[in-house]
């Protein structure tokens, strides 16, 4: 079904992830846990890096953003106003020998057959017409409904009160507080609150690495606009926004395409979704979403928790209920593109080859590492130091040392981790304060003076 | 049993954090949800401040850390392993008419009894022997051992192999990553893994705001050291920086205390555990804490993962098992004790007063104010527009836009959200391009040069 779109395999990013301290697999030495996956020292600069870009860019960067921090679990009537415990579902099948289960849709799709426009009983019977089996090649039952929220109990009590959920989205935690954020700052409409946060789902099937994640962390916007608001407009608007700061930190304009959802696969809130789809080595699929939801989330809670939601128009003198555009983005999904992306096996010729991660100077976990040519020439260990302390604190902590092994393998290293600059101190050093500096994406080298240093990679 | 500590109620606080939006009632709409909480705009800045200097102060501020990201959900066998699923437990009574659930040892504390040396079934003998009541005046049932993990299903299989814990503290996601570490990284004892992110403990009674949570946030590092090293040194050096980072943050150094748990009130683990203490509306109680777990959790992991988790140590050619010292800081208590000394409700004379956040510039969640002194003159707003623009790229987002009402009152607003400055673009701007900066604490006035203000304020 995917196509080829990538010229190395998505194994070949996850073995170097691991190697080198980007993403861990989620409790490995008990052989895991499905779904989980755990960012490693350099996953989580990575991903510090871009946090920060999108606070920069959608908070910091406008003037009409509400950043906040719900917490994960909420009421349980949240999740019933917003009609997740009806409809946050997948459809599903069981192996009738392993009892194992399976998406439903996913393997009428391998068949080739179209599940997105089918009910539930219609699925059912294109798995007896086409004779479908389960991947094990039993029988498999009727296709149901499976809820991907997980549950918890909450609380002393042992009773139906204490169930709660793990969010599966984090929107939820921005629509409750909408009250609290009208009334707090008395925000003129258009308005957006924006959360950066985990998220849970039960998938049936968690695959293709921190794709398809049962843990997973969300940055997410609602922006609330008056109801008579040229709302396909400002939807443009965000949508191209969304695709302007993926090229900020880095994800080529050419990996990523827009894609509107049919009718018939939106989400029962929305009236209008549209994706960047970016092309990982398994397929062009989903890295960010926008969503037109309307006024639903607001008229369920303001009738679920009998609040009145609505937000007084000085202009039109009346009490109105905003209507609501929601541009996501899924975190790992965009440090899954960002290492995609950057990802190159390079041919250096004479049968010499190199890994090379062409991240994009913002976003690398390090700007520089610095190194001592001779690990044992004390005043040349002494000479990098000083300028390793005095460039960590330049780079506010994206400075790294490297004294392992010789410089040509510190140099593959770096390249692996996307260091954009390998700073060597050598004899000439000694002599006239100069070093060289080593592009990781050109590899040529040039000599700087120590004290122009902090100027050259700025 | 509460000491006075502070000269007002924690009400006055809770009520301030909002109406102005720092801290909000979890899930609020629909009646809350006990023991969460949501940061609103203002308390997320401020969260954010707190977390960069923590990592800027204890992983790019030295060379010996790791800082990693591992997800909420783990194998069960990891907390199997790590004695939760035993011992991570709350003595707990039943009041027998109501069926609510209250802390043992609380209620004993109450009465004057110290519970901290008993067994469960000595406090059941207390109950019976002090004739203790349940808050409500009804008898209550023996005492028993309330397990505090919350507990989830995860996977497709509704059988026993999906059960899974929402973690109870970020510890143990370090501990499972410790191999990891050792071999992408090859770090040379000592060296410490650092984690920030939400645990959850089902606490039978949370209180005190976001002192005694469900859901919370931790920043921990677990310091793995040499078995020979001189641990008590290491964890001296360690407790001292905890307080010298609380400083750094702007919790003042007569708040804070030095605590010692005493051998029978430690956890499980741990063969020391000390405090620092703060002084809270509702009693000096802790902020963060420091443990020395010894081998205990890498030496219980090897074994019920079967997997080798020692260290080779090339000076001494053997293979040892490290030691743990693990300091840790509770995010959301870091929060509530830099708003608690922040807090000042000033009599300014003649019947008037103010309330004043006089956080660390460093902290507050917006640096300056801007403010046209009139906000129907077109020339002063565009002025004071500029202004706002240069000093919110200048301050990376840390300034705000204040038109409200009159000038006292927008002084009054941001003394109660702790902005160090008020910058007023007023008529004497429109001639000599100079403004008003009034100084928070001090409420002092000064004139500086619009080209100045930078500088000023840095």
């Amino acid at each position: 079904m995917s196509k080829q779109t990538r010229n190395f395999p998505l194994d070949a990013l996850v073995s170097l992830a691991k190697q080198r301290g980007f993403i861990y697999q989620g409790s490995e030495i008990y052989g895991g846990i499905a779904g989980m996956f755990d960012y490693g020292p350099l996953g989580t600069l990575l991903k510090r890096n871009i946090v920060d870009a999108w606070v920069n860019y959608f908070v910091h960067g406008r003037e009409d953003m509400f950043l906040i921090d719900s917490a994960i679990l909420m009421n349980k009537k949240v999740w019933e106003a917003a009609g997740h415990v009806e409809e946050f579902v997948d459809p599903l099948v069981d192996d009738l020998k392993t009892n194992k289960r399976y998406r439903a849709d996913h393997l009428l799709e391998d068949k080739g057959i179209d599940p997105s426009k089918m009910t539930i009983d219609q699925m059912t019977q294109a798995f007896v017409d086409n004779k479908i089996l389960s991947p094990e090649g039993n029988p498999v039952g009727p296709v149901r409904k499976f809820n991907m929220m997980l549950e918890t109990k909450v609380g002393a009590m042992e009773d139906s009160s204490a169930i709660s959920y793990l969010r599966p989205e984090t929107a939820q935690g921005i629509f409750v507080n909408y009250k609290n954020i009208v009334d707090s700052f008395a925000p003129k409409l258009p308005f957006g609150i924006a959360q950066i946060g985990k998220a849970f789902r039960n998938e049936i099937t968690p695959r293709d690495f921190i794709f398809r994640l049962r843990e997973l962390e969300q940055m997410e916007i609602e922006y609330f606009i008056n109801p008579n608001a040229d709302w396909l407009a400002i939807f443009n608007t965000l949508f191209e926004e969304q695709k302007k700061f993926l090229e900020s930190v880095g994800v080529k304009a050419d990996s990523v395409h827009a894609y509107e959802h049919p009718d018939e696969a939106r989400s029962h809130y929305s009236k209008k979704t549209l994706d960047w789809e970016f092309d990982y080595p398994f397929g062009t699929k989903e890295l960010t979403g926008i969503a037109y939801r309307t006024n639903y989330d607001l008229t369920k809670h303001a009738e679920f928790s009998k609040t009145k939601l609505t937000y007084f128009d000085l202009e039109t003198n009346e009490h109105i209920v905003p209507h609501v555009i929601e541009p996501t983005f899924g975190l790992d999904r965009l440090v899954l593109a960002l290492l995609v992306d950057a990802y190159e096996e390079q041919d250096l010729g004479e049968g010499n080859t190199r890994t090379v991660l062409h991240l994009q100077k913002n976003m690398a976990p390090y700007l520089c590492a610095v190194s001592p040519l001779l690990k044992n020439n004390p005043e040349m260990v002494e000479k990098a130091q000083a300028v390793y302390k005095t460039l960590k604190v330049a780079t506010k902590g994206r400075t790294i040392w490297e004294d392992n092994s010789n410089i040509g393998k510190r140099y593959r290293r770096q390249d692996e981790i996307g260091t954009p600059y390998c700073i060597v101190v050598d004899h000439q050093t000694l002599e006239d304060n100069t070093v060289t500096v080593r592009d990781r994406d050109t590899m040529a080298q040039e000599r700087v003076a120590i004290d122009e240093l902090k100027n050259y990679i700025a």
